[in-house]
């Protein structure tokens, strides 16, 4: 079986869910929608994807610029067994409308509220529960990022409360309009949305957010406090995440100072774009004292969550029943060190 | 009694504690030593404060550049009563053995040991304590901001944890030379130093910190998370900290949406430099859940110890045994805006 | 003669346009407007400045967040010998239909295009020629930055050629929203706007400009070349530039190694909000080479128009008739090196 | 016949050169050298590439680190035809003596001062001139850059003065010590050394140079004046570039609004890194006016050099005698588009 998949937007994340995709043995892309005749666009045409426009207009608009348009998006649902929505925050909600009418599946991104789509996916937390569904989100970036380390503490039992601090990216590396250039943001609503959003998930979890915006494009990062119900060890918590997948753990001593060289880090490792799909830990930069875990991890917000919007897609499809074997399908075709491969964050220092 | 003071080091803190001491009814500046005929030595001359070199090669070299020097830093503790040591982190606690020497009393900053200076000072919280006192540490920018927001709450015997989070500027304004230029970088070890330092000043708070470096020049940032004892409501907090000196409140709704837009507030209010010596909490960002409160706080690194190197002298010299007293002459003679005169933090949105 | 003088946007150069007006001897401020309750419409009030809305709209959001509103422009034009006009980009044009009508004379700023104003002003180059007129527009801060040090050598029939590149800051310091964060933007169009707008004052100056936007709030820095007509000396070049005024010099080897240093002199000289009116050169940053001239020059784009717009408005009023003796009496006002009171450009290294 | 290459310092330029040789089908890498036991050198062993220390200090490191050591630079140089030196700047003029010593033959960079490795190589401008060379330097980033616009219109003999303005990024991305943060540096000393390094390689080219350095790490963008002997065309001017190896122009109007956009481009190429070797032109973003061009460039500080390394070996080597030939054999080898494969100047808008 080769799923046919859509792309609904080919920006930031829907030209990498494009690329993964399309590098999947068991899917293939058959087309995607932009709206202007951007370069990405152009770029699209090249990778051999059909082109579509979002929107009459858009349609009309790569036209007139003299590119190859396949149709618009009723053509493209009409070749699909799934879209993958990747519109512009908010849109998302407006399009379900569309696939619902057309009888598409489809997955949407974090950008989405959850009510409106009705069911929120990650990979390791809720694959099972999300088999055969129609509409399904995959949670944002920084959602994803702290499930992947908290759920598997939060599924022994072992957490009473989380607090967390969000250090946000203000503008992804492709984004020269906005801001702050010399500036710290507060996200005065507190808690911040990112609490509830890893709870459309995992329901029940503790976690209470905030967040600032601060002035660089590459990563988020995160300081998270979770207070344990009993005592763990170092060790121990080292080991429960050197198992799970996408978590990936690098060491100061290393030279990983900051995000930069944890970027040159992924850059070096000839992954499409200088991409980083996993959550980052620091080795030498988390600890437990009594009940008390401190750590901090790193988010490229630009893709962690493209290899969750690949077995979602699996999910829904019902390619596999098996979450973890559909991570691996997804892992391995998109050059992501599976536990074993990694180096240990119980050897160093 | 006009106390006589030297300023040891008249960089970024030297030059503002001397503006505030000569500001005073009851100091004045006797000399600034400086080390380079830069253009902060030549201010210095300007504004009439005696020269004088830190070290032998600093006369040297400013006598060389044809500026009038008064002496070394012998010559200069020969006229004062007591010296406020703004030295390069760490070379105060080697001055340290040149002040008992000759008898002098010594104001340290945040950037030496608390064990290496044997005492730590808040006006706020221990004043009286360090009454009489030689050798004195006026605690860092960031702990400073702390105690101030968070003494009121233990005093009141509210607190039973607290976890924060320090998003903090990389280097000041005047520093072209330092980064991140566009990346966060996590200061690895856990507990960082904060709390601890705070707790010099403070003992037995129990507040941990985790601190992250971040591209912006302009203020710190702090995301405290504090579990109470028992639950408060969101006016009793509010009503506390409007009656703490050097604590004010800004608002979202009025423009405050992030630190430059603070940094604005101050310029306008036409004090020195453009400074910001209070703690600045946001009325629309902080809150009480049970028996958790939320806040942010922001802190200007360049300025915020200022006044409290002001009340430190007044302490150990014995020139009022009144701490209330000594702040509230401080903040007249700096225009800090005194409880009853600040945008009240229960009245707005 | 005191001339009432309007403030219609009290904003980033309108607040320090107003405070300005209130120093001179032969001013007073009638009124500014403001058009939302924001911390700036506040400082207004503190200041005693009558506060009025700039539309209807603006009166009733004053009003309703409990502001004392004076009137809206129709009132406060009826008070004002002449209103300077510092509302957003492009609006000035549309707000000179109602100072005609009003008969108020009308100041407008460099982001109206020269044509819809119909006069372009700069104190030192055609101040005797702007005497009398009923609506002038004072040139840009770039534009004013580059007549200051041209001017004088066009005067003297010096110039062949000119071609400058200027490295703007993306937006103010108060400003977090806009970008880039960390990318560099040319200014495609080819001459950029700043040639011709330096023209539209000093008629027949060859200058051709390219522009490009970095991610910095503090101030424009100017590469320029000037090719001239005949060999000159370096220090012919620099005795020039050290008798005019608002022209300042500083040297790299005096600690000035970027624009932050620069910045950071110009916080410890003690004028409003760290402001610096002058137009700044490197004294050893600018060399001739045969009939070929080099410099590089920094502009405070939130006030280095300031002491322009004052002097405008007494050529309009005719409360002079001798530009350089208004230029004396602004300067001297507002705290501006005199020439004789600066930094030579000729003694240092 | 395949060249055995050594690279000493495997750093920015090190692993690229590293990752190019590799790449080519008449080259290979014998091994490389690191002093520390970083993430980049775990990656060189992981891609297979040998392990040297460039020092015995460095050899002991690695070897403490417990990572396999091939041996130190004495044994490097015993397995290679050539060695690549990517040293520190400034290191490169010290290992020459080493390598004189051992007969190799050395490919210096742009760091090392001209005179101190006796020759300067660029691929379009000199390839002829330098075969069988024994020591020859690649100039810097820019310099190749510059040359590669420049050149051709020089050889036609069309130039008659040239002023350019380089922009420079501070640092890479990969480096979070360095800044500013929030300010911009002219480089005082004018003109700029990046003139005179274009006439180490183009004789005779009237170039003056200035530059300043902004907060940003992504590239280098340069504004350049050329005086020509006679009017041209748009249409003359972008037929020749057009015809040039790495030279790309791409179009404001597809969305290249700055270097943002340009490098994402890049990283949607899928080239290792997200590199872009190519100097970029804007097709809407030059103009020529009678006797004079005006153009910007981009330039990927990290990359451009790179093919131009491998160029240099060839000749050195006498690979092939073909200028022309060699570079599209590494432009093949590197997925760099060739003249024909890319967007042309003179096709858009």
């Amino acid at each position: 079986m080769t799923v046919k998949v859509a792309i609904n937007g080919y920006g930031t994340i829907g030209k990498r869910v494009a690329d993964a995709v399309a590098g999947q043995p068991d899917m293939k892309v058959v087309g995607v929608t932009k709206n202007r005749p951007s370069f990405e666009a152009r770029r699209a045409l090249e990778l051999k994807f059909p082109l579509y426009g979002a929107t009459d207009k858009g349609v009309e608009a790569l036209r007139k610029a003299g590119l190859p348009v396949a149709g618009g998006l009723k053509e493209l649902l009409a070749e699909c067994d799934v879209v993958v929505d990747c519109a512009p925050e908010d849109l998302g909600a407006e399009n379900l409308k569309a696939y619902r009418e057309r009888k598409v599946k489809a997955v949407f991104q974090g950008g989405e509220e959850h009510e409106a789509i009705g069911w929120s996916f990650n990979a390791t937390a809720n694959y099972k529960e999300s088999l055969g569904r129609d509409f399904v989100r995959v949670v944002s970036c920084n959602t994803t990022g702290l499930i992947r380390t908290l759920y598997p503490l939060h599924a022994m039992g072992a957490v009473e409360d989380i607090y967390a601090v969000m250090v946000r990216r203000a503008v992804d590396p492709n984004d020269s309009k906005k801001g702050p250039i010399n500036a710290i943001e507060p996200v005065l609503k507190i808690p911040s949305h990112h609490g509830p959003d890893v709870a459309s998930v995992v329901t029940g979890l503790p976690i209470h957010t905030m967040a600032v915006k601060v002035p660089t494009t590459l990563m988020h990062l995160h300081a998270v406090v979770v207070r344990l119900k009993r005592p763990m060890s170092d060790g121990e918590v080292a080991e429960l995440w050197s198992r799970q997948p996408r978590v990936l753990t690098l060491w100061g001593s290393d030279g990983f100072a900051s995000t930069a060289q944890v970027m040159e880090w992924a850059r070096d490792q000839r992954r499409a774009r200088g991409d980083l799909y996993e959550t980052v830990l620091w080795g030498d930069g988390f600890k437990v004292e009594g009940r008390t875990l401190y750590y901090y991890q790193a988010i490229h917000q630009e893709s962690d969550v493209v290899p969750e919007n690949v077995d979602c897609i699996r999910a829904m499809m019902r390619v596999t029943e098996d979450g973890p074997r559909s991570i691996e399908i997804t892992d391995k075709a998109m050059g992501i060190l599976r536990p074993g491969e990694r180096p240990s964050l119980t050897a160093r220092v």
